[in-house]
């Protein structure tokens, strides 16, 4: 019997609360009809999706040391506040050792200057902006596709 | 029936420890004095106080989220140690639109250069430092003054 | 007979044309409104206020000097374009070795990035900024709180 | 009857190298393989497909200005070294007024550090990079679902 | 009975010298010489211009408010050392809120590096430097010429 | 028989849109009809003009080198978004020794802070800026000015 | 009866996999191994040690807050990622004025540029990094000679 | 009748309070006492001392510039505050050609790193700091020495 | 039959006009003069000399490429003003995987700061500045000892 | 017969002073006695130890050339202030390619800013500061361990 | 039997070449003729001069540790190239705990940037500089000065 | 009888090891193969040359006074470390007034940052780096040249 692979898909500080606020920065759709989309994306692919979203940076700390031992081949990340804070998921990305996506539903770069530095642009895989709930579905697209190749 | 219009007073880390230590910087009122102090002072204006300290950013992320569900009118906040590290905090402010005064017992200007530097000030309604408890005075007649105006 | 303590208000550049100007950044009060409200509030407590206004860095400089002559106990003062250029209005507070408490009617961290350092910040006993005329009612208060304590 | 909306994919200097060299960071699919992918994925969405590349900055600046007689949609566009160097181009993008898609093939901030800047990335929509061809592939995705949206 | 328009011709720190010293950067026209054809220029327009020299930022300050009261249409100014040094002169013409353009005699940017940043430039209407007294001549036509316009 | 002394009009990158787009910022005038009254004011001079607009840094280059051949007497340039970038115009400028003044149709210092720098100022004779089509105006007068100074 | 002199080791974000994974960097001990052979280090001292490892900087906050009530003499602490970014876990340090030693097992300035500034090294007793495990033995060592030389 | 050689004493802002405050940073001299020692020390070498002190930075702009017309040979200059934010007066004394010497009571190395810049320093014959009252003993036994020799 | 190896000698903007203005910089040869020593010199060691200078960026660009095709064993390089600004070529000779050696016929370092930053020192495999035209000598003398080892 | 292993103990400038002046920053024990120690914890190991202090720079860099040829295996290095300037000293350990450890006695991320700069951080095996005399005693033990892994 | 009070006279590297080279910047004594007045003018005053001059960081160094033995009073020294680069000299200075002067023969402002920062004036007692040999002679008198005072 | 003109080479600090140690980097040949080269190259234009290597800056300051007593024409110098600290041998060389030649064995800009910057090449004739031994060949052949030339 196969196990399926695994991608576990993160979600960063407010971002629960998309789809009510700000919708003309962040897009109108909730976390959940991400989630959910993204989650038939992947199910479509016979891969396993796992979501989950905290506003604690330690909390995604555990989530991506949790990864390893779940066996993720592949995190797909929305930092949101801490892409430009925490060195302390940085390590814990580097530890896992678990290749990773970088993703913005927004364009970090038509905002303030402090969000155009990013703690983990430069050990992802690859890094996608500004196309609102697309930008998760192009980044589950590449990790279905990288995960299939090795497999 | 009309709703009592509500006033959200956040304090950052090691708050708690108010009175108890480096009084000279901080002062010798405890938490719950000045906690008290500005209940009795919303109060009198017949405005209701919810008051909260978190050593922790996203118990402080989470209560900002929050302070939209219970229909806060106005924050007061003194963002302690992390008005100069959270831009997760500061984008809570910017999701949930309210309106927030900062608040410093101490004036940083006169501390290591990192205080210079705040995540909130630019984004902020206004910004009063260095009254020690009065601090929180101001802030709150402020935001008394505010709503009444609305209201 | 003992003499009343005095408070002197400075205000800086082009704010003698308060309440005619840029109203929704400095508010539609006019100076002399200010002035006048804030000679009440003082002289509730039974203090003097003495008020000045200039366009000129040296008149300010000449006032601050003239406060130890004076026995002004405490001294509010709004720079105004002073506050990011006039070192010698900081070397005349150091010299007269008069506390005082710096006062901005905006918010100067939300206008433009040389308007974020002040020569004042640093040797102020506090800092109140962004609450229009009640910026100066609540420098007042605590100058007022000061003095009294000391007497 | 009506006209097909048009995209532009422009790929700027050395991009005409693909496939050839470096190909553990470019990948080694060659630029005319990218560029009939390409077409096939905008046709199949009934839209039409332009491509140009050069090595000439001023080429590139034509090429845009020509986009918007061309009556162009949506460009994607990939400005290769030109990412860090060229006003013009930026200039020229500002002056047609049409929307447009940055792209990288490799992910730039785990190169150089005058890699790190782009003169585009303020102004474009969306930016998306380090997923080799897959790069184009989502950027023509997101751009074939704008102007589907508008259309 | 129609009021003729007004231009204000504003002159900096140390241009009382003109003519007399360092007449290889500054040219050999004296200031005299400079207003009597700038007010033949503007008179030929049927327009009235009011000249003004001052060594005092202050003083320069006061023209610069007292011009709202003249009712002035547009001021000419160069503000010499002030350029790099005066937010109080910025600031007063930020209220007034009439239109000025900004002159200079030389070219500042041939000399040293602390007058390569202007603290006019940014919100002026136009900035001339480097044509000697020609630079007023430039600068007094399109003065002429705007408040034509909108008469 | 006498030769016609010769000014070249040189215009950068993208001013062949002119009058066709961002208006509000260049103008509605079209580069023929700036051209056209450039050439008609240095006729009634009794001098020469040249013009020349390229797209392309080595075209202009290539300009500015043959304007030595040329005897052109002085250079009046626009060097639009090569303003920021291009050493090569520059070196261009110190190889052939013509003089030249800078010309620009709106206010640099109103827009990005990359505008801010210039590879010309430091050794233009004169840089004008912000009068629109005026500017050229200004500058060509000059440099009728200048020529006939010395001849 | 005498109270055993306390001494607490605490272990920032992701110490917790310690001997798990890039044992090139960090050495193959477990954080187990680690705790165990520095509590019998400190006991030998006839010391009491506590041991706390959290990837919240929360948890590490009060445990540090927490020092004070349980009479601890002196903190050994390995801030891990949070050495670059708390100024929270510092701010509580300053709090309860207990003296510390800060601990890195390998060299910080042997990685990013980022990794070279710490929060913590400027307010405290000694550091040492680049040892392993034994970094914490020798931090234990002098933590023992200095509550020795006290008591 | 030979016309006895003139040196220029000029003292900037808040130097009228010497001896009167901060005595542990300036000394216990009067100005006047200073002025009279160096009426003396002028006048013993048969030259002639005019002494100014100003809080304006507009009046010693003017000092300088009547120096010229009072044939003033050589200018010893404490320019105190002005030091680090007086372009103006750096302009006159370029405008006067007449040479100078920086003077400073005090070492301002010694003090806020604000006060490490002069606008002074790099055009000023001499600089002497630190002395006491007698940096300006010297700067004048050189000013006279310098006279001596030319005449 | 075996083949030549082949030399690529490249020359940036403005070098056509060699020997004809600022000789005193650049030296009283032609490039003419200069090319053709070089052909000599390298026909002597039997290999073979081409030779281009461009003032088209995007020229030089696809010479480099070119050179691949064309068999080059070594690029000996006079960027010249490109050596600042262009990062396409920096990129063309990364691709091309073609060793070079970086010439300046004057010192850079004594000119500009902006000259003193090269986008081609660090990956060249040396650089030689300011022997004027012995700087090609030498470089193409390292040339040809370098192929001479390898063949 | 076999060679005992030889540690090189290395104390730069000024450190001959030690026990006799700043004893508050750098302890009471004189060189000589920390000499003393250090040989005892090193022979009691069995390997051998050599000293030595010098304020010359290049008696420090022939010191480090010459254990290469005395064979030692590892260096304990307090540069003292040349850990701030000495460029020669770091390639001189580089060039012997004898792993080194860095010893402060006191912590110099306290002191001035320029102290926070190690020309030797970045390429020492480890650093400890801050411990006086243990710092010494930890880095030989560390070192004495490195060694017996090795034989 | 009362000793002598003794001043030490440092001279840093090069000064042994003055009067012999660049005597435009450095005056034409030689530094024999500079130690001899020096000795006059101390001995005049009864105390003692010995003087010293070293190209060698070292010497001087070993210098001022020897004046403590030596029971020197007050140290003038001209660091010359090392006013820029030693922290060693500094350390030194701070480590004997003897008052000095910084002296220069030039004024260093007016010089390249890099001479503009001095390891040693934030510590000096005072700085004069510009004097040419007078700068000696200013600061000997004040050293003078300073002993007569305390004996 | 006439002397033989001379040349002076001087190797800075490690350099003795040359041909021992980092043979990738700095090739095989030991400094006395290097100087027999050069010394033979030399003679045979019948010029003499002096060499001298040191690790000490203060002896390598002496070398280069010395060079003016014994008539040195030309110095090339590869100041190694040294390159980016000393300004003393910076203005040991500005003081001899002898033009010299900075040489570099391998690519300083290949390396370290800090090695990007030099105390020489401002003021040098010609810099050259990279090229191993040949670099020294390069630097005399031109010394040879020039001086004949010059003779």
């Amino acid at each position: 019997m196969t196990i399926m692979a695994k991608i576990l898909l993160l979600h960063g500080p407010n971002l629960n609360l998309l789809g009510q606020r700000e919708t003309d920065i962040y897009g109108d759709l909730s976390l959940d009809a991400i989630n959910s989309a993204a989650k038939k994306q992947v199910n479509n692919a016979d891969f396993e999706l796992e979501t989950f979203q905290s506003n604690s940076e330690s909390e995604l700390v555990n989530a991506i040391q949790q990864a390893k031992a779940n066996k993720v081949s592949l995190i797909v990340i929305n930092p949101a506040a801490y892409t430009h804070t925490s060195v302390a998921m940085r390590d814990a990305l580097l530890a896992v050792e678990i290749p990773f996506i970088e993703v913005h539903l927004s364009n970090p770069h038509r905002r303030e200057p402090f969000r155009h530095h990013s703690y983990f642009s430069d050990i992802a895989e690859a890094v996608v902006a500004g196309f609102g709930a697309d930008s998760y579905r192009y980044a589950l697209d590449a990790a279905i596709k990288t995960i299939t190749k090795k497999t």
